[in-house]
């Protein structure tokens, strides 16, 4: 019997950050039928809310360090401000939508980030997706819209990757739909040069992959949304389609963007 | 055929405001048996993050404006950082819980109050409990936690009183349970004297509570809690009680705080 189609779209943070184009979003993800979760990131409004209470922004690596402070900021831009006033906008669209954080409903287990070198604060890897949950929910018709906080079972919410949650959920629902996952951003999907939008890779393999990464034709900013979206063609996700999140409809239907596949 | 009991209960703002106290709270609505709700108010956190940023508060007749800025900031601390460190505290507890404002799931649809001398800003009174997807939860044992933010349907996220909203949660589900609705917060009940926690009134009946408001004998911050209380016991609810969050349990099973009851 073949499974029902799942979408689960990542929409990234230069689109939250712009009122217009989050609306014109959600209006078009709104629009799409069938069942899906979204999962959004944060954008640049946790880093101005930090600003403006002067709490100053570790960095090692180029990459944040989420102490107490900070995991305060993340969980009331990310699972407050952003994740409702999105889930407005769809109920306004007439979507039954509903807004989550992994340690609702023991949505999303991680774990704190185990480092030897580097302590990157309050920063949890994914253990375990709770799929029966999100399975209840789709089959009562609610679209989920998940902010990328986690919790560890022992009281402390945790910061986690969008791209990453996203993968573990498309994942996680490969058993019970064809999945197609979507990382929905600013840009055309996959370019070769990251200035011209027609030097887009229409289909990534995996061989290809690894050939532009070792002639460093890929962004290196990719990197990590690429390596999401291929563990999770390796683990039975349908369709990782990568593109522009002004063309989601194009996206899902597999006309647009960076389309990935194994071989 | 006697209905389950449904506890719904409203942990108040100075219990929020007191991070030992709210987890010995938490604790002890974690051991409570049974089906449950939770509705917390937002304590002096919001103010103090409106101050940090000197975002000016409105008062008028002693109630607080609620301007664009205020709601975003209402949506931060009372959805996004008390609502999910309350559900990370119950899941530690074994208590799997949601935490939801009332867009998610439209669970509480509400109206921008209309008032021909004052405008309030986003501020919503309740139109519609979502009772069918509060009852699916509770059936899958999940135990809900709101946070006093509700919406508009047309896309408008707007503050709503945390006291109205366990109301009318109790009221709303009162077709499917018997009710036991519980305002917890610092004092042992209602006091005919604020400073002297002797002074508590065990049983208020509705003619005794005309009396006591007449001879202005109750606090005056205490009415409309009362007014709320009295509406929930003629609509339906089973039992109200008002007392202290440290005695949760004596308060659900009535061996202390102030029950009221219509006659």
């Amino acid at each position: 019997m073949q499974k029902e189609t799942l979408y689960v779209i990542k929409i990234g943070g230069n689109i939250i950050d712009d009122e217009q184009r989050l609306a014109a979003f959600l209006y078009s993800f709104s629009s799409l039928k069938g069942k899906k979760i979204l999962v959004h990131g944060g954008g640049k409004l946790a880093t101005k809310l930090a600003a403006d209470l002067n709490i100053p922004q570790q960095m090692v690596d180029g990459r944040r360090i989420t102490d107490a402070e900070t995991l305060k900021i993340i969980t009331m831009v990310y699972a407050g401000l952003i994740n409702k006033n999105i889930v407005a906008a769809l109920q306004m669209h007439g979507t039954n939508a509903i807004g989550l954080t992994g340690v609702d409903g023991n949505l999303i287990l991680s774990e704190k980030r185990k480092n030897s070198s580097i302590d990157y604060g309050f920063v949890g890897d994914v253990k375990k997706v709770n799929d029966g949950f999100l399975l209840s929910l789709l089959n009562n018709d609610i679209t989920v819209v998940i902010a990328p906080v986690t919790h560890d079972g022992q009281g402390s919410l945790l910061n986690t990757n969008a791209d990453t949650i996203a993968q573990e959920i498309a994942t996680a629902m490969a058993a019970h739909f064809a999945v197609n996952l979507i990382y929905s951003f600013e840009k055309t999907g996959v370019l070769t040069d990251v200035n011209d939008e027609n030097s887009l890779i229409p289909l990534l393999t995996m061989p290809l992959y690894k050939q532009y990464r070792e002639e460093q034709k890929i962004f290196a900013g990719m990197i990590p949304k690429l390596d999401n979206a291929f563990a999770a063609i390796a683990s039975g996700v349908n369709r990782v389609t990568i593109g522009k999140a002004e063309e989601l409809e194009a996206l899902t239907e597999g006309r647009t963007g960076t389309i990935l596949t194994h071989e």
